[in-house]
Formats: structure tokens, sequence, C-alpha cells
């Protein structure tokens, strides 16, 4: 058993013991919204936005974009579990920032081993064997952290599937600070009609 | 600004008021592994597995399902950021398993707005307007929670750009107790090579 995987077990069996009530908490989010936000390990958004266990979906991917898995799993939060109220963060310094499509599937044609970064730029430090299957994904780089937000929150307020009573806010969460900074033109895009 | 927008803001001041050296972190996860669960309100991952902020990358999704999306997100983890285990984690009592395609197309042509359920079934309690487009996405719904897990690491196993050289563990976390319990099929389909 690995030294990662004993530490998860042991962590977890210290929450279990001290459960408490939450036995009893209900599937439907308490406090009826959800937060769509990337999948870095410096984000903590039960702690940056104060959420209790039961409070609030929270849906994460690389960036927290707006994917078609994202918009998925928000038309469930909204259609059968009841969340009215949805926020996109996004974050400075965020790894998807540092890449585009172009460069991922050249990395990965070369090798699945991780790549090394420095001024230069990214690359493999190892040959192969790697997969021309890196083409057929988008990989949803961002160039511009508020831009990538607004664009976000546009296309989850125009999808057809999700009605214009739920609004969707705007904000980029700071790794250097901790705060969430909103980008008003992606909150505005976002209004509830 | 609505009373969660006032809560949210209001609870992210405290948190960035107290953030200490967090703003030292560095953007690979320090403990090198990522997660892979559901966005239930129930589960938070940080407290289950025992996470700090900068430990691991955490990927959540409606069922924690392996969609396209979470395969991209965690290629991005292990090729550009270097997690190399991972965890996918699944859970009792998992809204999921409440429906079918059938059933969450049908209530989405019916009303865009919230459903109910009851010992009869999901059903839309108003009338439109409604739309077609949920008979183009793939719901990813579960039947049967060690199955799905099950499904989900052999899927990534045997995706094209995951090297043979991540372990792939799966695991049931149990909504009633916080526990973390291991399908030892799954991890078997998930063990490096």
């Amino acid at each position: 058993m690995s030294t990662i995987l004993k530490e998860v077990l042991s962590a977890n069996d210290s929450y279990a013991r001290d459960f408490g009530d939450k036995a009893e908490l209900a599937m439907p989010p308490g406090r009826h919204f959800a937060i769509l936000t990337c999948m870095d390990a410096r984000l903590d958004p039960a702690k940056y936005a104060g959420l209790a266990e039961g409070d609030a979906h929270v849906i994460r991917n690389a960036g927290g974009r707006a994917s078609d898995d994202a918009i998925r799993s928000l038309v469930i939060s909204h259609k059968l579990l009841g969340t009215n109220e949805w926020f996109v963060i996004h974050h400075t310094d965020c790894g998807m920032e540092t890449f585009t499509d172009d460069i991922m599937r050249d990395l990965l044609a070369g090798s699945l081993k991780t790549a090394t970064v420095d001024e230069n730029g990214w690359r493999n430090t190892d040959k192969g064997p790697g997969s021309k299957e890196g083409d057929y994904i988008d990989w949803l780089t961002i160039s511009d952290n508020a831009k990538s937000v607004i664009a976000d929150v546009t296309r989850i307020r125009n999808h057809p599937l999700v009605p214009a009573s739920v609004p969707v806010y705007g904000y980029i969460y700071d790794v250097k600070t901790g705060k969430l900074v909103e980008i008003p033109e992606a909150s505005a895009a976002g209004k509830a009609a």
C-alpha cells in the first residue's frame, strides 16, 4: 500500500470517527447553490466560500471551465436537486494559462510522462511511448482568466437547458490573498432574467 | 445582492484575513495525487481524505464519473503537474442512482424548472418551457455504485493518454458513516503495470 493511500485512509478514519450528525444530511444542497471551480490543489472551495457538508454542490475540473460535462452537472444540480444560484470561479496563476492545445498535443505525442517547465516553456525529459490521442481533445486552455470567466458564464447563461431564473456569478480567486474578486462583466452576462 | 452571495463573500473575507503562508504554495500538488469524486453537497473531499491547501487535485462532477472532461483534467494533472496516484470515489445514496437518461430527457422536455420526487418517481410540477436538448446529453447515470466505480477506473486505466505507471484506486464514500470503502475489483482493475 502506498504512503499516500495509507495517509488518506488514516485521515478518513479520523474523519469518520468524529462524523457527528452528518449522517442526517439530505441529498439536496441545503443552501441551494453550486460552485464551478478549478481542480487546482491550492483551492479549497469549502474553505474559501464557507461551506459545511450538505450546503452546496461543488463541480471542479482543469480550469473550472464550463465544459459540456460541467453543464451536465449544473443542469442536474438545478433540475433534480434544486440549486438556484451558480458561481463560476477561476483563479490567478492557473496552470491552464501555461500551455496551448498545440503544446499539449506535441508533449503527449512525445511521451505520456510528466513534462517539465522553465523559462523556455514545457518540454519532455524522456522519450515515449506517447500518443496522438491528445489531438482529439480540446484542452480548454486559458489565455486571460477574466475573459475565460466571462466566456464560461456566457456559455452557461445561453445554454438551452439552463433556465433564465438562475443567476450565474463570475469571480476570480486570488491564490496570493485568498480573496474572491468579482468580474463584473461576467456577473452582468450571467444575470437572471 | 442575494443572501447567498453576501454569505459567500463574508465567509471569503474571513478566510482571506487569516490566509497565513498559503500565498507561498506552489502550483503542482505537493502530495502528487488527484481525487475524482461527486459534486454531492454532503461530500467534502478535503475533510474526508485529509487534504490541506496545496496537497492534491480535486475533480468533481455529477456522480464522480470518468467523463471525457474528467479524463482531460486527469491527463493535465499527471502530464503537466506531476500527480502519480489517482482515486475514483463515488458514494452511497447518490442522486445519479435516482433517474435514467429517459427520465431526465422527458423531465427537461416538459420544463427546465426543478422537478420533485416521491415514491412514484420524478415529476414536473409546472409546465414549460422545456427543451429537447437533453436528448443530446449522456447524463452518466448510475444503477449500481460499485459497478460504476469499476467501470470508471477501468475506463481511466485503458485510456490511451494515461500511463500504465499511475495506479487508480476505486472507493465508495458512505454518506451515513463518512467512511471510504474500497471496491477491490476496481482497485485491481486500476493497478499500475
